[in-house]
């Protein structure tokens, strides 16, 4: 034994049998899971009940481990000696010191107030622990999947018996997935003999917009992000075919290999579309694999109104999308879809014994362990498919329209301010403007929008996000609240105003400070 | 609009605004998630309570996906004209076709049934849905891993200013970070400029037995899975170090550039230790990152009894530890801790303006997503956190020792059985052993133990599971339930004779009616 770990040997004697089995009946106990589960809903159904304006109260991480230190037991304590209040201590915790994502507050990020609902089937999930990957572990998740592939390949429109898709746990790790699936059809042998031995570097296209994870998955996959070929994009984030296509040709005379270009339905910063059907002409003319980034904007799909921003999808080989943006699941609920399932089997290629039966059967036909980066696997679609099972498509769809509407709104509204300039059209539910007011340095409007950001988060009645748009922040709004009336809207333009003045008379003073040599 | 996407146009009137909230406010309203909670709630309380030997109905796929199917709302129903009772009716089917992991049937699977306060953690996350790879979004979370982090180093004892430790979605993709922090530290080159130019091959050194997403990670990575050097193994499963030696001067002396030996702390087919100071001394000679694949065994290291399998992990770079294995925590829960925090920030290297703060303050010092493959991540810590706070270290310890204990007891029992062959002595809770009675034919072995084990699967009393050994299958039983006695032994020991019999009489007369010509 190391001294390091001599140091943690219990000091005090280790519990009899019987005292060891009365602490684990007491953490098991049907009765005990029942009593904790009756406070934790009355708790969360105040939650939910709660329709103040609340941002986030952003507190000194500090103070918070404190917080939480002081609610963890002594070392010594016997099992069976625990204090049934600390779990509501902690769940109130828990509450308090998030963003209140289902408040009219919240406009900042693209996850959102779930559908109650997608929460009590994770609580079923978490007690039942089905494990996805395979079909043996978790039957119905494995089942539900098809199901709901199929319920959302009819809005994507590929052939239904040549489509796949799979779950995994997150935007990034598809896009990687999928682009792992590029490049071993464009160059098989990477997979046994490394990126060593390829003809000419292998790279990727993709917009100038795309998501970290994209130009990350370049490093990852042994590409190298100076393999990344960026395509130019107009003013409001949208790739430029008739751009790309010299920018394709001259990387092609550099040496370059490109296998793949990334689309972006729904771009993270400014929400915009990539025409993806000149992009699926483009990738074919030059041999491309097309995969969309749709983990925000997918799910358009299902809405009458929105459906024709992702024109085109049909042509693309794989589909990023993800239900815990745009459809209201708990985080994180991804759906990978490829117009072939060959390709799907071949981002990864190996066997081994204690998991991949040796021979397929109706059961193994299921398992997606051969398909995705996860071996033990959330069932997260059993919410999205419970939710979509109970309500139908219709429940988002409503909701979809709505959020785009009431962004809609906002950019009118935005628009008729004389003090505030909009940066782009809203093509979803993402708008990105600015606090730019007549005469003010226009060097300072970078910091301006940092500044207005962070106090209106530390005010603690609305929570937005910044984006850099062309070097300089832009304040955005994510509607992702169905709550949010046109009078929240109003409600922070003029916070938004408020604080721009007081910052830039606070800045004004400061300077004239410094003129004059102040420094009280 | 094309034609595909034509076809799913709604059939039916669009709903008004009116229409259109009312079913919003319906699938959102608070009492409607207290009222299906109750429900829930209730039958969960009877699932846990239920202590009945059981094992897993296995469902044809057809017939599950058939019934999962009538449980779907129809196309046309309006959002407010859900039928409340079809959630009951969900959660049911899902209960019912698990494994039963909370019944001392359930033999089979490295995941548990989860401590019942987990479960409801879980829902308060999906509730309140703070995704957890930066401070912002998930305060208590991310303090949460902090304190967690400090809690379970304290076994591993690395200097607590120096080490990290980041949460991930599943071992698998643990064992992928390492290995790519440990690519980036020893070709630095390879994420800007691609695996394609680097001095000679880089390889990585493993297990024969290593888990299989240690080889698909050199696909991945763009390493190839040639560039693999395979550590010979004693028949228990262990890494001999006096053989892996000369192993890596050869591997060397053919050109590869070894940067990474991978050791299993409880590998996944018997659970086998491998020697990590020997191991650790290679790894230096060598400058090898040394990466500990502890998924399944690293939770021993909260046991005094058990504590010492680990011996030498202090010397290791870097550590998966799977809490959905034994620390019986809902699936996935991943920590991954790095010996130096910068080797963790090694693994990814970029930027993106909407998400890492320019200004590095004191809330994005704890964000983790530099350093995790997640951009959205659940904040999997809290039902870890929790349990730990208010149970203690204890819980974990006493249960650990009582299913090592159990485990030992099923080693001796089965070593008594005259017709059983056991596979190695238990390090941890996996026994592997086969049924050879005296007389059968050597090369019907393995075929005989997957037929063993799909009937017993079949039978719907136990959950045990098989892996090959040297190539001929194995029975394993992983002991996960506290739950489990002696009786349950027997009790699966004398099945898996009357089955074995069974087969072996079935297979006699399939021969006896071959030679005899007879096709009846």
């Amino acid at each position: 034994m190391t001294s390091s770990l001599s140091d943690v040997q219990s000091p005090f004697p280790e519990p009899t049998t019987d005292e060891a089995m009365s602490g684990l009946t007491a953490a098991f106990d049907p009765g005990r899971f029942h009593d904790d589960a009756m406070d934790i809903v009355n708790r969360l159904t105040a939650y939910l009940g709660d329709r103040s304006v609340r941002g986030l109260d952003l507190i000194d991480p500090a103070v918070l481990l404190k917080a939480a230190r002081g609610l963890m037991t002594p070392e010594r304590q016997h099992v069976a000696d625990f204090d049934p209040d600390r779990v509501n201590q902690i769940v109130n915790l828990y509450a308090e010191t998030g963003i209140p994502v289902h408040s009219p507050g919240y406009m900042g990020r693209q996850f959102s107030g779930v559908v109650p609902l997608a929460g009590l089937i994770d609580l079923v999930s978490s007690v039942v622990n089905q494990p996805s990957s395979f079909y043996e572990a978790g039957q119905l998740p494995n089942v539900a999947e098809r199901l709901m592939a199929d319920e959302l390949n009819r809005f994507i429109g590929w052939d239904r018996d040549r489509f796949a898709m799979v779950t995994t746990s997150g935007g990034s790790l598809a896009n990687l997935t999928a682009l792992l699936a590029a490049r071993n059809r464009a160059f098989p042998q990477i997979w046994t003999r490394g990126a060593g031995d390829t003809p000419g570097p292998p790279a990727i296209a993709i917009s100038e917009d795309a998501h970290y994870s994209v130009t990350r998955a370049a490093g990852v996959l042994g590409i190298g992000e100076r393999q990344i070929i960026r395509l130019p994009a107009d003013r409001t984030g949208r790739i430029r075919p008739d751009l790309a296509e010299p920018v394709l040709e001259e990387a092609r005379e550099r040496g370059l290999r490109p296998f793949c270009l990334v689309a972006s339905a729904g771009t993270t910063s400014m929400g915009a579309f990539d025409p993806l059907e000149e992009l699926a002409d483009l990738a074919r003319r030059h041999e491309l694999w097309l995969h969309v980034d749709g983990a925000h904007g997918a799910s358009l799909l299902l809405s009458d109104r929105h459906r024709d921003k992702l024109r085109g999808i049909e042509h693309a080989d794989s589909l990023t999308w993800d239900a815990h943006k745009m459809l209201f699941m708990p985080a994180p609920c991804t759906l990978l879809f490829y117009r072939d399932k060959t390709a799907a089997h071949g981002a990864f290629k190996q066997r081994a014994s204690y998991v991949f039966d040796e021979e397929p059967d109706i059961y193994s036909a299921y398992d997606s362990a051969d398909k995705n980066f996860e071996c033990t696997k959330r069932p997260m679609i059993m919410p999205l498919w419970t939710v979509w099972s109970v309500y139908g498509q219709a429940l988002f769809a409503q909701k979809i329209d709505r959020l785009c509407e009431m962004t809609r709104q906002a950019h009118r509204m935005i628009s008729a301010e004389p003090d505030f300039a909009v940066a782009h059209e809203p093509e979803s539910n993402i708008l990105c403007f600015r606090y730019l007011p007549d005469g003010m340095d226009p060097a300072a409007a970078h910091r301006l929008q940092l500044e207005i950001r962070n106090r209106i988060r530390g005010g603690g009645r609305f929570f937005i996000s910044k984006v850099d748009i062309h070097g300089v922040a832009a304040l955005r709004v994510v509607v992702m609240n169905h709550l949010i009336e046109a009078d929240h809207l109003a409600m922070l333009i003029a916070e938004i105003r408020d604080i721009g003045q007081q910052v830039l008379r606070e800045s004004a003073t400061a300077r004239h400070d410094q003129r004059n040599g102040s420094h009280s």
